[in-house]
């Protein structure tokens, strides 16, 4: 058994896409996927990507991928390296896919003098705080992360304007 | 009392980090900032920025910032906005400020097509929690953000290599 993990290109998008599905149902929100595979392709071949991707492969085909970005840290005064989705199909694993892919995420942060490695964990998915533990990760306890979306991030996109000078 | 809401210049580095350090000590970190003027201002001028940023203005004064840079949802298949910091001084509130350098952030959002805004907000803000909450923010209850830093991340950057190729 052959792994290997290399960065994708944008002629992975229908790859990417499938796992991005795959890790949906996983998360047990099916449903939730908007996103399109020529969406993805015209993201990737833009020349600045909103994301870069990389592929695990058992025996030269896909098992799992590791989609991150860069986010930056003002404590810190420089970037650190957000990875959005890191998974390996079920029947993928135990051939060291997702180590092997954090590993290279490792690697990467350090090409780029990242100050940090972050990633939201659901809190159910203990066999995923258990591979995250390994590697040092610590859970930061004392944050929520909040969002806007649908009809309330319309309002805030649209509420600018007249009230911006207020006397 | 006026008050406005500008885009920052690198200009602007030795504003923003006095913001960064004025915001440490109110999140009771007081000695956790580490990033300098120099890099902060390096960095604006570098034509790809880590991070954009929002000035507050009452009266002409700084009251306030709003650091943020583009993440990306895979549900979504687009960016959304991340703000990483967002901070009004405690003798310039009241004035606007906050709620003007949101509803920017706002129209930011909705020029870059952007899918959601979020933010990690520490449990005990209970005023930072109320005042988003009135633009429709909601609690990611179910997700924990993991940080991998220091030794550990040491450790990660220098892990990959021969065991990338198993067999």
């Amino acid at each position: 058994m052959k792994t290997k993990v290399r960065k994708a290109t944008a002629g992975d998008a229908g790859i990417i896409l499938g796992f991005i599905k795959e890790l949906a149902q996983y998360e047990r929100e099916p449903d939730a996927v908007e996103a399109v595979e020529a969406d993805i392709r015209k993201q990737m071949e833009s020349g600045h990507s909103p994301f870069e991707c990389l592929i695990a492969e058992v025996d030269g085909a896909p098992a799992g991928f590791a989609l991150y970005f860069f986010n930056y840290s003002t404590w810190k005064g420089k970037a650190g390296l957000y990875i959005e989705d890191i998974f390996v199909s079920p029947q993928k694993r135990g051939c060291g896919a997702g180590s092997a892919l954090f590993r290279e995420l490792g690697t990467i942060a350090g090409e780029k003098g990242c100050g940090r490695i972050e990633f939201a964990v659901l809190d159910w998915n203990q066999s995923a705080i258990d591979f995250y533990s390994r590697f040092g990760a610590r859970p930061l306890d004392e944050w929520t992360v909040y969002r806007i979306s649908g009809p309330a991030l319309d309002d805030l996109k649209t509420a600018s304007g007249s009230e911006k000078d207020r006397g």
